[in-house]
């Protein structure tokens, strides 16, 4: 099943909902209105039926995923009903994001990826990479959608995508282990973790974060699609202005997703809506591959079976303030 | 004014209010119900009086500060009103952390902690640290509060706490001066940020994060001072067992407040409820000290004006899973 979101007209602006992919693969559905007329079918008075459909059907995706079954069946329903009145047309700017995530936990797990970027800088990658699953947390308040346009924040000069897989958590776990870890996991989709390569360098040298270097926004989309239903080996391309710049296969990863997730949840809730990222998948970024991306450029990233996560990258501005360096106060009283 | 949460008992099991500190500084006040009794003095129907108060003075301090005015001014009469019926008893285990922050960033801004943990590792902090506000994102997922236990993570062994001020952001902004950041600060609260050394350390030579170091839980309370009640100087102080270890002021920090604030907000949306914190002030941490924490330990942080954070560490228990190594596969081609 794929799932995403859409923005649909309401009385006090557009306002979103979650859709679910017909089986035909062309129409998509929206899942509280199937399952409004469902409960007005079985006898619930219509104004507790769009009650009771709203709550099962939340316009976020995270809580939607945190209802569980109320509201997997429902959305199963809604990819069998592609004739009735509750398709909505997909446009230019229709689909959202299909995850607003409760957070964003971005692994390093191809192991091409970090080798060819360490040896690019002079030198091996670090014991501990190939010792644990090493993360950070980006930024889940700034998610972008299919369709719309990265921001190219002011500070960088040297703009580059990455090609991931995003894991999408559905139950609530902690200390789980690889093997109970599969039962976790809702779905899939695909992650583009845009970098400002210049300023994530310099803030890496600091060993916190990265943070500016990532969080002005991250892509994600164009669908969920629930773990049933892909398989182990995907391949992964990405494409600027139509040009394939990256290909892959989900398969070459290191670190097994199972393990990704088992160590997120070890001594931390894991939440439902919650995203994983894997990492870049080998060869999955420009830098890799000693190019830079452009203002105005179109990535598109393609995964098989979810779909392409098309963007379009802005153009900086002046930036408001940018930090004065301050001076080292101990060497100071040494001299 | 001072701002918590407090426990309540309802229908549905316990849930969290918003409560304002009395002026006599002894009695914790339910705003909503002090709104919920304006309200109807207004002339507001019972019914409506209660809908509008959960509008205006909802529970969860992040969405609460997001309302602005309208909750600020019913907060202000909440804190005069400590001899009407909306007192709250605060008994042990009925204080909250007063936020449930929206994202959580921590900055390393004060230099003597970072040029200290740095030497004491044989090495000069990176420049990168004096040039940029350097954070990385936390978990605002595990956030506990006053009085509440903090988990002894299974993977480690060496635990420590960190003496912090706590950031409040009351306003949305982007791309911010330090001077026009000023306005979008609603408060202050302390913040320790506990630690896993051991972990912190082999995951920080990985140059993402820290992750697994920290994210298991962090502390934060008891009360979130609005930013016109507090001095530019104020002493901070940690004690474990009732033994003053930490003793420094906040006017200590390289990096100020509004730097921080403002490069938060650089290409990216700043959101109400959003919690920043400091970085650890000078000698703020055992780890400064050559010192580490015991299971059962209580830990006390004091910063002036705002009062005292009480937290007791757990117990480690046995891991569910530990990563096994992976071997490089390049090397393995290569021999």
């Amino acid at each position: 099943m794929k799932l995403g979101r859409a923005l649909i007209p309401g009385g006090d602006g557009p306002v979103a909902r979650v859709v679910a992919l017909a089986q035909n693969g062309e129409q998509a559905v929206d899942v509280r209105r199937v399952e409004r007329l469902r409960l007005e079918r079985a006898g619930v008075g219509a104004s507790a039926a769009a009650r009771i459909a709203e709550a099962v059907v939340p316009g976020s995706m995270a809580a939607a995923i945190e209802t569980g079954p109320p509201f997997v069946e429902a959305a199963q329903q809604a990819a069998l009903d592609a004739t009735g009145d509750a398709v909505v047309a997909i446009e230019d700017g229709t689909l959202l994001a299909p995850l607003d995530p409760s957070s964003f936990r971005d692994f390093m797990a191809f192991a091409q990826h970090f080798e060819t970027a360490y040896r690019l800088g002079g030198a091996e990658p670090p014991e501990v990479l190939y010792e644990l699953p090493v993360s950070y947390l980006a930024n889940h308040e700034a998610i972008i959608g299919p369709g719309a346009e990265m921001p190219w924040p002011s500070y960088s000069r040297h703009m580059d995508y990455e090609l991931e897989l995003g894991i999408v958590i559905g139950k609530p776990g902690t200390d789980l282990t690889p093997e109970s870890a599969v039962d976790h996991i809702f779905g899939y989709t695909i992650l583009n973790d845009f970098s400002a390569r210049d300023i994530q360098l310099r803030e890496m040298g600091g060993r916190l974060g990265p943070s500016k270097g990532k969080h002005f926004a991250s892509a994600v989309g164009p669908w969920i699609v629930t773990a049933d239903a892909l398989g182990d080996r995907l391949e992964m391309i990405a494409r600027v202005n139509g040009e394939t710049w990256s290909h892959g296969y989900s398969d070459s990863i290191m670190w097994s997703i199972p393990e990704l997730v088992a160590w997120a949840s070890a001594g931390e809730p894991l939440v439902p809506g919650a995203l994983l990222g894997t990492g870049t998948v080998g060869g999955g970024c420009g830098h890799e591959l000693g190019r830079q991306l452009s203002p105005g450029d179109v990535v598109e990233l393609e995964i098989e079976g979810i779909g392409v996560l098309r963007n379009t990258l802005g153009a900086p501005g002046e930036p408001a303030w940018t930090p004065a360096p301050k001076r080292r106060a101990v060497q100071e009283e040494l001299t």
